[in-house]
């Protein structure tokens, strides 16, 4: 009988599908960055849950007010990327018995203080005793209908953009998991971005009220894994041209031996936005996020093949889809 | 320092609410049973989370399937209280990379069950790797304003009721954790109580539609816990002259030579409604809940002493806040 580290958690979420009667007329499909319940004829409640688990999301050196703040930065992220303002959350916490009040503490401010960042608040929850330290949130807003911005609106020909650079969550990453090296002048910058993520609400809700995004996703599992989803969802192939790296970055994989390209590519846990843009609507979608101090950055277009494809110093390389998972054995 | 068992759940919840930024003008205050957002002058958002962790919340001999369902019906049985229906569902599923297909499946079929069997829809949901099973649900709800049942509007003289007998639970963990004895009579009755717990939703909806209701609770801390809750919330006393046990506790705590009052009133995750009910419109009450097949049960009266006193069978007893509370060294 097969096991969760073999199947990996995309064939357990099918699994589970299977199991769960639909509610009829679903605003947004499963599968989607965050569900939906219809509220009247115009506007949807918006929900979203995601956890994090001490074992496997916090890595070395991050503090537990960093590790709940950041548990709030993966849910908003979601709402960042549907183009959908975060309102209310629940927080459902577990926690070791052993817990000292002083982190209890450090937990709720951090939870907190991640809340407030992005205008939200946390009106309720429960705590429970566990394992492993459990944060477990949930993410309310309101829209409507035609401002939540799916993965499945991409036409081919459309532009593919970025609201930043990539590769020094990887970065930090492998520094912390694999002991790679980084001199003090990045070290601290590549750091950052693993314990102080941040989430591009006001650049994802400029770009929904800008109506010039087709689709669009987070990069939390990966640049590389987010174009795939869109691909799927949308039924289109991507054409890149450039793939925006960190200085950092860059100057990481110099010094380790590594290909930069992995790093952007391969990655997760950076929570930038990968979007597909009316190509027409292009200079509106970019005043949008220049009037929030945001960036978007080109980087290819859709086309009808079902392929990711990278041209770039003159070489063609297919986007394998692979990108960070749950379960699988690594 | 001290530690989450040094200082208890509901020490824990003060910490962590010290900690957060209040929401303005909050509908429904921080230590109810639901949460609240405002969609309008008219109607709420209601929103409540609760945890299952397999370590503390899945007793022996509980399957998989169960354990899921039951899962979902702490969280109903809140709404049930509160008189609100619940709509839709998001599952934050935490497993263990060892679990089976076959496991997830259970999961899945048992959380589809139980929100299938009180009307509700899952609508989507995420999973994570943890070392112990996590299912933490979120639900989700409308709610007039005025017809939201709280903990808080208890008046004195009010009518005391719940919606069942009590002791079943108890007895059933005592057999599974403490090596009670019963016979087979009543061994599989007692074993259903924990293995396949009901909400009291129709009741608490129809109760809701009555507005007989002052104030409500249910009895998963314990019966002695949520008088006392509503003791504090409404500032009341209670002056009990009945406590309804279930024949089946009544042999077992004979058999066993147990105070069967202590199963019945310090038990725990027995999901009765406690409620106060005005008693001009007892009949109207009464009628309502008749009208879904339920019972109301009436078992003293409020008092403005705020102290919970029993007197049954000509012995007077004063009834100390004790139940069931997370992280406690017990």
């Amino acid at each position: 009988m097969r096991k969760l580290e073999d199947i990996g958690e995309r064939k357990a979420i099918e699994l589970i599908l299977e199991m769960l009667d639909k509610m009829p007329r679903m605003p947004i499909p499963f599968g989607d960055d965050v569900s939906a319940y219809p509220l009247d004829r115009e506007r949807l409640l918006i929900l979203k849950t995601d956890m994090l688990v001490g074992k496997t999301d916090v890595p070395k050196g991050m503090s537990l007010w960093q590790a709940a703040r950041k548990a709030v930065v993966m849910n908003i992220s979601d709402f960042a990327a549907k183009g959908v303002k975060p309102l209310v959350m629940l927080v459902s916490l577990g926690m070791p018995r052993n817990t000292k009040e002083k982190e209890v503490k450090e937990i709720s401010d951090g939870l907190n203080a991640g809340a407030r960042e992005y205008g939200a608040f946390i009106i309720g929850g429960d705590t429970n005793e566990a394992s492993d330290l459990i944060i477990s949130l949930s993410v309310f807003g309101l829209a409507k209908k035609n401002d939540v911005i799916l993965r499945s609106g991409a036409k081919p020909k459309d532009t593919v953009a970025v609201t930043g650079t990539f590769g020094k969550t990887s970065a930090g990453l492998k520094i912390l998991l694999e002991n790679c090296k980084a001199p003090a002048e990045i070290y601290y910058s590549i750091l950052e971005a693993v314990y102080m993520p941040k989430a591009r609400l006001k650049e994802g809700l400029a770009l929904s009220a800008s109506k010039a995004v087709t689709s669009a996703i987070d990069s939390s599992d990966g640049l590389a894994w987010s174009l795939y989803e869109l691909s799927k969802a949308s039924n289109v192939g991507f054409f890149l041209e450039n793939v925006p790296l960190a200085n950092e970055a860059t100057k990481f994989a110099e010094i380790n031996r590594l290909d930069p390209l992995d790093l952007a590519l391969y990655g997760g846990e950076e929570y930038e936005l990968v979007l597909t843009i009316n190509p027409s609507l292009w200079d509106k979608a970019e005043k949008a996020i220049k009037s929030v101090g945001g960036n978007l950055i080109k980087i290819g277009r859709t086309t009808t093949e079902k392929q990711i494809v990278l041209e770039a110093d003159g070489k063609r390389r297919i986007i394998e889809p692979r990108g960070w998972e749950h379960f699988r054995k690594r």
